[in-house]
C-alpha cells in the first residue's frame, strides 16, 4: 500500500454550509488509487466536516436552522465570548457534527451514496480560510 | 499491509437502531487479519452509524425517544419535506450522530468495548434497503 | 507501511472534558513514523471523544453546560437507570459527541490544529478507568 498526506485549503463566505466535494476529491484523483482510504480532519474548532444530501437545498437551510436553535447566539448562556457572540455556539456546533470523516475508494472512486456530498460547515459569521488535513492510503 | 473494501447490505424494518455488529464482524472475520483498521461509511444522508450500549433495550428506546425531542416531526419547523414529514428530521438525526465508524482490530479481533455494538440508526419510518462501505487494512 | 494497535488507559475523575493530547501523542511518537494515520476509538458508551479548543478553559466549561442543558439528569425522562440518574444521559452524551477520531500525521507531528485539543469527554460522575483503543499506520 501506497499513502499520501496533505493540506487542502478551503476559502469560507462565512456561516453555511460549503460543498467541498469537488475539492476533495481534486485531492484524491491524480494519486490514482483504485482501492484505499480517505481521512479528512478540519484542522479547526469553529468549524467541522459533515457528509449530507447534495440535492435539494432546503435540507442545507433547515440544519442551519437547527444548530441556530439548538445553540444560539445568545450571550446570557456562555461564559465564553473572546471573538464576539458567535464564538461559543460555533465550539457547540463543531462538538456536535465532528471534525472527521473517512471515506473509503472503491474502483477507483470515493465510495460516497449517490445523494451524498462533503460539507465543511463554517460556523462563524466571517469569512474564514480553512484547512483540511487529509490523508489516503491504498493501491 | 493487505486491503480490502466492499459494501455491506442491510434490511432495515424502518426507524430504530438496528445491531449490524454480527453482519460487520462477518464480513471481517474472513479476511483473516490479527491487526488492522476497519472503516465503515453509511452511504445515506437519513440513516447513520453510532457505537452504543448492547445490553439494556432501554438504552436504544430512551435513545430514540431523545432524537424524537431534539428533531421531531413537525412541518412547520422545516422547508424541506420532498419525502413526508420524517425526511428532514431524519437528515437532523443523521448529522447530530454521523455516518462514519472507525475500529481497530487487535489480535484478529474488533477492539470493541464489552457494552459496546455497531448499530446502524434507521431515521426515516419505512423500511429500507441500506449500504454501509467497509474498507479493511491491516496483516 | 508499518502499523502499530495497542490501548491507551486515561483515568478520569468524574464528569468533565480531560486533555489526553500529551497521551496519545506520547504512545504516537515512540512508533517515529514521518507520515501515517492515526485512529482513536473509546472503548465505552458512557465517555466519548472529541477535538476541541485547548486554550480558553470556558469553552469547556459552556461545552460542559451545554450537555447538561440538552441531556439533563432527569429521571422522568428516561426508562434506563441501571447505573443511576447519570447513566442515560451519558449514553445520549456519548451518541452527540462520538466515540471514533481519525488524525493524520504529517512530517513526524499530528496534524492538529493550533488551537486543537484531543479530549476524552466523561459523562459519568464517578471517576473511571476508561480505555483508548489506538491504531496507528504510516512509514
Amino acid at each position: 500500500m501506497r499513502q499520501f498526506a496533505g493540506i487542502i485549503p478551503i476559502r469560507t463566505p462565512g456561516r453555511g454550509l460549503i460543498d467541498v466535494t469537488q475539492s476533495v476529491s481534486g485531492w484524491v484523483e491524480p494519486h490514482g488509487l483504485r482501492t484505499g482510504l480517505l481521512t479528512l480532519l478540519c484542522r479547526h474548532t469553529s468549524a467541522s466536516l459533515i457528509i449530507q444530501e447534495n440535492a435539494a437545498p432546503e435540507v442545507r437551510a433547515d440544519l442551519e436552522a437547527f444548530f441556530d436553535w439548538i445553540a444560539p447566539e445568545d450571550p446570557a448562556r456562555y461564559a465564553h465570548d473572546d471573538e464576539g457572540p458567535d464564538d461559543m455556539p460555533a465550539h457547540i456546533r463543531a462538538a456536535l457534527t465532528g471534525v472527521n470523516l473517512s471515506i473509503p475508494l472503491i474502483e477507483g472512486r470515493l465510495a460516497l451514496g449517490t445523494w451524498q456530498g462533503v460539507y465543511l460547515f463554517e460556523h462563524r459569521r466571517a469569512p474564514h480560510r480553512r484547512e483540511i488535513a487529509a490523508h489516503l492510503a491504498g493501491e
